[in-house]
């Protein structure tokens, strides 16, 4: 079963309602609740989420020279890539499916930020030469099911040379916090990969859907990846689990 | 209806399992969900319930002068008050339903401190000259009712002239988040106190049960304390909507 997830409602939209009051100056912290009942506040991410270029990390620096060309953003969120790489004079379209977290980008001077959720991506959007899922976001394919879908489906709608930037976390780079790891032998057996994170955000009363999030390690993403027409190129590391893939199309 | 809210699990102790991670240097944030799915994350909380005289509120310097004798911390959490009046040389006993709590405040030097729900204070703990409900704590009495039936108990176990010293959070006090607003009048209509909060606490996959925690305004104090053998002798204020109350035996 592969959880939808398309454009969020107003009630449904908490990712987006606390990225714009943050926005606005309200402090925020944002609070992932995942199935198991595990609750994870992170003060850090709405701030992150705004971030500019020199506050990035070395890894997310590295990972966004290899942008080039007609550029995809996939989860554009506050539009930290879209303004970046926009100022640059590179031609960049955002796609969220946060109405919110898209009028937050349009506010912030992204040119071109459209409502759109990744399953709703294809060809009508036209050609593009790169496409970033950044910010663990290789995470909205899903699934194990719906990733190769959407990388074949990506294929169609990519020129000769185009790469995709995605960022994911390596579930299995120690420490592994012990709840974490119960949570993935419990999805094993369930027939799920093991860092297919069900989720909902909640902020106030606003509350996200439950959706499945992909965390992979670097081999999961090959297998992913095989016989989609996409092989990785190279890995980006920082100092934690986060690593960046550099996807090339065959 | 009123909530039990006994003594805690440790599946339930998610209380007691921040403050002891925080204790042990773990970043931690405290989680509250309301039962109409306000979720409300406060980085702040666990630092507070282990901060030191020197970092407390002139609210809260001020309040600490009015306890005497033998004195009753109920609600003792990381165990701030019962070290500083236990240091000053007084006779203090702290109670809390959370056992890790109770074992933080062990740690930290707190020599007489039992686990004990509100709802199980009473004379076998023998006699008081002050109990001390800091921290919001007028907030466990959980409900009109069972705020008079214990403010009789108390009466029973304490001493001619003794006094509570309890803080409170004045629901009315500007400005008042329409959310909350909205939770009052449903409260309302249930036949229950405005401020007469059913929440619980989340940490990781800890969860404490749906507990009710009673905020009132000062004149709605008044009202709990009728033919109870307490009335209200000072409120001291801060800059925020919360209160305490000097509260004498009649």
């Amino acid at each position: 079963m592969v959880i939808e997830f398309g454009v969020l409602t107003s009630r449904q939209d908490a990712y987006g309602h606390q990225l714009y009051d943050f926005y606005k100056g309200r402090p925020v912290v944002e609070c992932v609740e995942r199935d198991d009942g595990y609750i994870d506040p992170n003060p850090a991410l709405p701030k992150y989420y705004l971030s500019e270029y020199k506050d990035w990390t070395p890894r997310e620096k590295k990972s966004v020279q290899y942008a080039k060309g007609r550029i995809l953003d996939i989860g554009s969120g506050g539009g930290r890539w879209s303004l970046y790489l926009q100022k640059k004079g590179l031609d960049v379209l955002g796609v969220d499916n946060s109405p919110l977290a898209v009028k937050v980008c349009k506010t912030r001077g992204v040119n071109n930020v459209r409502v759109r959720p990744i399953s709703e991506i294809d060809s009508r959007l036209g050609k593009f030469d790169t496409i970033l899922m950044m910010g663990n976001n290789f995470g909205l394919f899903g699934s194990f099911k719906q990733a190769r879908q959407l990388l074949k489906r990506f294929y169609e709608m990519t020129s000769p040379g185009a790469r995709i930037i995605a960022e994911s976390l390596d579930i299995y780079k120690p420490p592994v916090d012990p709840l974490h790891r119960q949570y993935h032998l419990r999805n094993r057996k369930l027939g799920r990969m093991p860092g297919q994170v069900r989720m909902r955000l909640r902020y106030r009363t606003f509350v996200t859907p439950w959706f499945d999030y992909l965390l992979v390690s670097k081999k999961q993403m090959w297998t992913i990846l095989q016989g989609t027409g996409w092989k990785v190129n190279r890995f980006i590391d920082g100092p934690g689990p986060v690593y960046v893939a550099i996807i090339d199309r065959i």
